[in-house]
């Protein structure tokens, strides 16, 4: 493409390119695609990407994006407040939104602790998470963090930091999948599910 | 996403998800993304696509995009102008241009004929084709659509269009891909291959 194609559209395949999951060859068929597009779509697009970056910050309480002054979470009364989830991302929240079994609130922290990525745990809005714990009124804080090298890391580092605030500090559970078949669970996930089994 | 995310980000997911070959999970990635973004950043990539969209257009001899006055092959005059390449969209070109053997020029009919998909005749540039070829100076027109049957459709129509003009109309060979296997080859390529054998 670099070399065939108009130069804003070789501009245009690379900035779609530094998109994450877009590679070169759906970065080029997305900046032909911006060609086939009426201008009111391409408007309309552009507006889409400017307001979202204008008009949405992170809530001051838990991190999660909002274009309000407290995140639909935060600013929701009928919430148990006491009780925070503590999670990597904001889309991470939408998991737990579908159980519709959670009511309490959230705490994003906007990535892991990843000493080979440099991301330390300055990088992430720990402190806000001790700031907020410390002012009061959390019962228990729900360590909810991918269950990987960087998530169990994180968590720990998190849960030994909360100790000497006296909060609970929770784990989510770990076992099989529901709906998954025992022979292809991964020997990990098999070890914590028969470490982690309970009386019937 | 759209019930659990501030409104602009749900608006922006939406966006994405009208582009080609994003589905609704990347699309809402792509929107958190956005968010993770700088705001120059942000700046470059609206940039880039206004831009695009306005300075690009087709080049009035081939259809290509260009932001010059004609396309780089057609104001190119070290290329052979009385060869015509025939594609469907723009990205082919880079295709052709990567053998580093064809030397002529091309048209582009941003499409092929599907009845199905409601594209008739009339919504390709096969009329300025015909305008150009009408014009004189084209010795040679190579069929170059994708082998399938929308391709061969339009390729077919377009050889009866041309034949009044008295011009060479050819048609890529099919037969078996460099490097492909005998045992992996569908029929069809095969059946080609065997009907387009040529003596050694």
């Amino acid at each position: 493409m670099a070399d065939h194609s108009a130069l804003p559209l070789v501009v245009l395949a690379e900035q779609f390119a530094k998109l994450p999951g877009i590679g070169m060859k759906s970065a080029q068929r997305l900046a032909y695609h911006v060609m086939e597009m009426s201008q009111s779509e391409v408007d309309e697009f552009v507006r889409a990407v400017q307001a979202a970056k204008k008009t949405v910050h992170t809530c001051p309480v838990c991190q999660n994006f909002t274009e309000q002054q407290l995140c639909r979470f935060c600013g929701d009364t009928r919430r148990d407040h006491s009780t925070v989830c503590v999670v990597e991302t904001p889309k991470d929240i939408s998991a737990f939104e579908r159980t519709k079994e959670y009511k309490g609130v959230y705490h994003v922290l906007h990535g892991l602790i990843s000493p080979i990525d440099g991301v330390g745990p300055d990088m992430l809005k720990i402190k806000e998470l001790l700031a907020r714990v410390n002012q009061g009124g959390i019962a228990e804080v729900i360590m909810a963090t991918n269950p990987t090298v960087e998530g169990e890391a994180t968590a720990m580092y998190i849960s030994k930091l909360l100790k000497p605030f006296g909060v609970k500090v929770t784990r989510l559970a770990f076992g099989l999948p529901i709906g998954g078949m025992l022979e292809y669970a991964d020997e990990v996930t098999l070890y914590k599910a028969l470490e982690n089994r309970n009386e019937i």
